[in-house]
């Protein structure tokens, strides 16, 4: 392989170290793009980062999508690219996509106002889910039991800044004892499933929150996460899924510039290296 | 046309009454969507949003966006598009897809921490440009003309809340003499253009900042603004255009959700009544 | 009165109309200090600000503080004076001054973090009160009936931007129906107190979110009241308080710039007429 | 020495470890109160809290005054107390105390909206100062040189949360070149005075911004620090003076929680120490 490998960070998690490691292993000139050191220029004008394969791993969801932007008026070949991390990383357009493509989501109401959020959620039968379009690890996804906590909900994202955290998306809550399901999808393929179990005490899943896991084995989840995947054209993706006792799984969730740290330890991949192996088979291309 | 037009706003400004005037004289069917009222569910459930031609008026960014997919997800056919609006409302996007086109924008750098945009603001030469990816009517549109300046705008930036407001776009000044083009493209046609002047002790153009106007006839800016809707698939559009003089006209920003009574009026045009002849051949289709 | 009166304004509420019409009527001399347009020098430099009585009426409790500051610094006597108007701004200021003259308040906790605030409200019996030190007409004031409750009130709170409105006040929940007392102190009288009743569905008693009011004559609020009025200093205050089956009244809250309206249609009392002839005898001083 | 000490802290800076190494030489009994990890009470019911003399040393300063007023109901002498401590941390209130004590302060106005901040800042000659009533290390104090720059950090404040970091302090600029004086006040005693020099390229003199320092020694900044100290009835602080060729020196700034370790090195004096002596003294009264 002989494009330049580009790992474009800002936080380095051991996700990023890992993938440093694996391309090592394989011998590919990787050059780290720290954005928290180098500004990004749109077009083609910076040398050292034309015509790469680039990895886009910024933890923040916007910083990732720009570089992803910069990089690709480069010239560079970008995972995931700019238009695939911004899909999975606004919830809203994340179920456009996937409603397109005919995969089941939760039902779901969009407020876009305090009014209309607070009488969505007042009529709305109990418990439901009250969340941003964007945001990580469970933050700002709230279980509403009652009507004084809705309006809780409602004032407290009144008083937040941007027009998209003051965005409610309100969702039929899945009772499923805080547990869902975490499927990785590298390509055309799903390397693997594992079930998150929030902690006592939690409802949320979320590893952040304390969740245990463990891999599981079943056809289904599998199959859908590879069609998640691909409904946003992602090269790599992590998609969370609930299990709904009549409807069947749902799609909660995708993350384009996902972690798999927890996901490798439950699964005993190496899921740097699958990633990294991804990347050789396009940079042959 | 038997197909109903959703005319969806949140505030009515002086266009949303031209439009509801406009649909009323040709006899259209059409319902009012106010989202400060109405939540809007994902999917197809909403009888009385199914199966129309939606007009996307919220004055937020983000409420329009969000607005259009929900009607998408209700097989609305909608005027923008949500991706049309976002491409425009997000000025990195909109370089991108520029770029891609091979369309001419300013000289652009995207500094995505407080210390690269110091940096790259300290180094350019002055006078130069610092602004965010979203936001209207020249809003933290800065111009800084040397070094203090350019702490103070890094600085209170880093104060704001979304990772999307403490982005920096730099670019080149370019000398207008604080004029610049408004273009307005309706489906492959160029209805018009004007010029903008800023007033004085003011170098933004912005009708909102006083701002004088009049008619221009030039081919060149015509056609530029036409590949510019054209290259981010808006349906109507305005364009702002500067005119460098080594350079020539560069494409500086588009509006997905265009203002259009000043142009109306400058050129003597009914914007408002040739949107709803489109939108009429469109129903027709 | 030969005293300038000075009416410090931003907007103009029905109080504010009812406080013109009386200064009008005993024909002194007013000047409307509108903070909006005139910027306030610190210092005696300003003619038309010295040696006034000025009514301190801002919404905004720190544009209150500010503009009562550069009026005493003008020689100008405030009522309130800045200090009361902090004191009684920032609830946890108003319950050490509170407790430092033995009145009664609810059992109250501070916390200064995400963490404690967390720990505080998860072993607290529940119901338990989250509210901020500053905030009116019960904005951001939580009745957290549960864990998930609580886990969402301190997060939402953590995406605040200012420390003041990061800081939670934990109180004891006291059941009272929905009910609380409202009396009205000027100088060394209570002018009178009314039972505020929230509206069904709905916990909190305030006016603003459509509680009922009228009349009551008990002793002991009023007596406590002028006890509070005067722990904070104040020349005029209103004063909230409530009755706990065990403990008796304990003080909630005292507010600075009262609003009156309600008070005064409900006691059938021209507050603004008595809050004028005070204003009288202290120019006669 | 027999009453205990609290050294209340939430981050550890170099200050808090030589007041904790200063307190165990002298052999007092030391509880360290972490606010990230205790929720605290207020009035007298927590028991390791009563009776203290309590050094208030959180970095934010409303948790530092929270802290001071949570010790205060609970019957512990706090050094420096809430009061002190919110009169420092505000610097309209700090001004009003200075100028009440007729001390000397550059010209200032304040501006409490957008509007009147606007017409303030252009009418003004200059260069001139804005800066917000909170905040330190420099941050939000800019330097204004011409309208451009007036109208962007305007812009830009309008854009933040709080009441008090929209407000305006409109300064007259003294040419200094880069240079304040900054002087430690303990008790009635001033222990030492020291110069600090912006670095190039920066006009502010904080040591945070990267300015030099060294010790001076002139009996008046001594003798005005000794007043602002008193001013305030701080137990100590820093006090900030610049030097104005016509006025002479002139209270800018005190600081009620002040960092030491650049004034204990550039004047070779056991800041802490002396400190912990006061305490001490203070302990057997």
């Amino acid at each position: 392989m002989t494009t330049q490998v580009i790992l474009a960070v800002d936080i380095i998690r051991p996700e990023e170290k890992m993938l440093w490691h694996s391309l090592q292993t394989i011998g590919v000139k990787t050059k780290i793009l720290n954005i928290k050191k180098e500004a990004l220029p749109l077009g083609k004008k910076k040398h050292d980062l034309k015509d790469s394969i680039a990895l886009i791993r910024p933890v923040s969801m916007y910083r990732a999508v720009y570089t992803a932007i910069a990089l690709e008026t480069n010239n560079s070949r970008t995972i995931n690219n700019s238009q695939t991390i911004l899909l999975a990383g606004d919830k809203i357009q994340t179920y456009k996509k996937l409603l397109e493509n005919n995969l089941p989501i939760p039902d779901t109401t969009i407020a876009l106002t305090r009014e209309t959020a607070l009488q969505t959620l007042l009529q709305h039968k109990k418990p439901v889910i009250d969340k941003t379009p964007i945001g990580s690890w469970g933050r700002m996804v709230s279980l509403i039991k009652n009507n004084e906590t809705a309006k809780i909900v409602v004032e407290h994202r009144e008083m937040l800044q941007s027009t998209q955290t003051k965005t409610h998306i309100i969702q039929e809550y899945i009772p499923t004892n805080g547990e869902d399901i975490r499927c990785f999808v590298i390509g055309q393929e799903c390397i693997g499933c594992i079930k998150r179990k929030a902690q006592q005490q939690e409802w949320r899943s979320n590893v952040a929150l304390g969740a245990h896991t463990e891999p599981i084995h079943d056809p289904i989840p599998n199959e859908l996460a590879i069609k998640a995947s691909q409904a946003i054209k992602a090269d790599y993706a992590s998609i969370d899924l609930f299990y709904h006792k009549e409807k069947g799984y749902l799609i909660n969730e995708i993350n384009g510039v996902p972690e798999f740290k927890v996901l490798s330890h439950t699964l005993k991949i190496n899921v740097a290296s699958e990633l990294v192996s991804y990347l050789k088979k396009i940079g042959k291309k």
